[in-house]
């Protein structure tokens, strides 16, 4: 399997989770956190689910495709193991959905990072709320969902809180 | 439909069309050209379907995974409009695959371009060989042929010299 292929299974799987997502929390008040906007691919299609107002990016500096740039009141700048306590605080526990495809190229690293980060993003989420990540988490209180159909097992995880 | 959408809609597309390619040309004797090499996931996808010696690579500088970085007798660094002529002279009209990925985010930019560098990609081809790229090219005298299963019209595109 080249990598060619395993990068589409994980897009494919992605927007096949986030799709089957935004039915599942689509009527549920509260934001949509995305974690790591890039080129804002996802952001895009994000905007395409829910309202771009209720969506928050999580990013270090914003270097996205001007179609798919967010305003930069929905833009929380910095670290997110700064960022997104102060979420916590600013927010509460309401998110319905946060996204992260913080993935780079070396999967130890990512690995250590997603361990490193989740337990910042399950207090973030509202009860009944959902973390789509293209890594596997490392949550104590949160359910690990099946994979929609079209999703690749192992290329997407869902969990709900 | 979103950016995502289109981008999975690219990378399916150039997927089936590499190899349904692979399918015509496999036997044939002669190089394969990728213009352009990014992060490297279609040369690793190439590489599945020729050997990697077989493989040049043009671009201006080499940023991409460490897995899909090609050996250095195998890398043609320079402008395409000067590399690609001194392809011509070296390996004269040989080339069974040329490949192309070339465009930016600007889809004005990426049509000019694809006009100006046409006239210097179709001597290289082979008598039967193939050009696949992402753009809608400009050739005289390649013909275009219908896609295979699987990918997308529009977001690829097969010539035949």
């Amino acid at each position: 399997m080249s990598r060619l292929d395993l990068f589409i299974n994980r897009m494919v799987s992605q927007r096949a989770c986030l799709d089957h997502a935004a039915t599942l929390v689509g009527d549920m008040p509260g934001p949509v956190f995305e974690l790591g906007l890039g080129n804002g691919r996802t952001y895009h299609h994000l905007c395409s689910l829910f309202s771009h107002r209720d969506i928050y990016v999580f990013e270090r500096a914003v270097a996205s495709h001007p179609d798919s740039t967010p305003p930069e009141d929905r833009v929380v700048l910095g670290n997110v193991f700064e960022t997104l306590p102060q979420a916590l605080e600013q927010f509460g526990p309401t998110a319905r959905l946060i996204h992260a495809d913080l993935g780079g190229h070396n999967a130890e690293k990512n690995d250590v990072f997603a361990r490193e980060i989740s337990p910042a993003i399950t207090p973030l989420l509202a009860p009944g709320g959902l973390m789509v990540s293209s890594d596997r988490m490392y949550f104590q209180d949160l359910e690990e969902m099946p994979l929609p159909e079209g999703a690749v097992p192992g290329r997407c995880f869902i969990y709900r809180r």
